[in-house]
């Protein structure tokens, strides 16, 4: 079974590293962006083959790992 | 107008990252995580508001900064 999860900033929490791709593609003469925010994304692969079994594990590792759910939020999406 | 690009490593390219994290998982015990591959997200306001000029934009942005064509894929998704 396969599944992504999706890990951006909160609204409203600082993002220098995406003001510095901004300033990166202004500079590389790259018009029309106004604005980008940087997250990750994870690309896992699950022995469970019970999608709420599957679904349970992925936020429990989302949770306790992959996001700060301080200043982050995210998103399971299981994919088959 | 708002776009996503996910930028994925390719398949057969090693991603000590992501091994980490499938170990820290094992051992915070959270069972049935097989493998994990780590990505990057960038999500991007347009000024542009027609399609395929938005999607060129994208695509350049992603070929001279936000992947390393050699090691990585992206997809570009205009959102709306």
């Amino acid at each position: 079974m396969k599944a992504r999860v999706t890990v951006t900033l909160k609204s409203g929490i600082l993002d220098p590293q995406g003001k510095a791709i901004e300033g990166a593609l202004k500079s590389l003469g790259v018009d029309g962006i106004a604005s980008v925010r940087q997250g990750k994304v994870f690309d896992i692969e699950l022995a469970a083959t019970d999608q709420a079994k599957a679904e349970a594990a992925l936020k429990a590792a989302a949770d306790r790992l992959l996001a700060n759910t301080v200043i982050e939020n995210y998103r399971v999406e299981v994919l088959s």
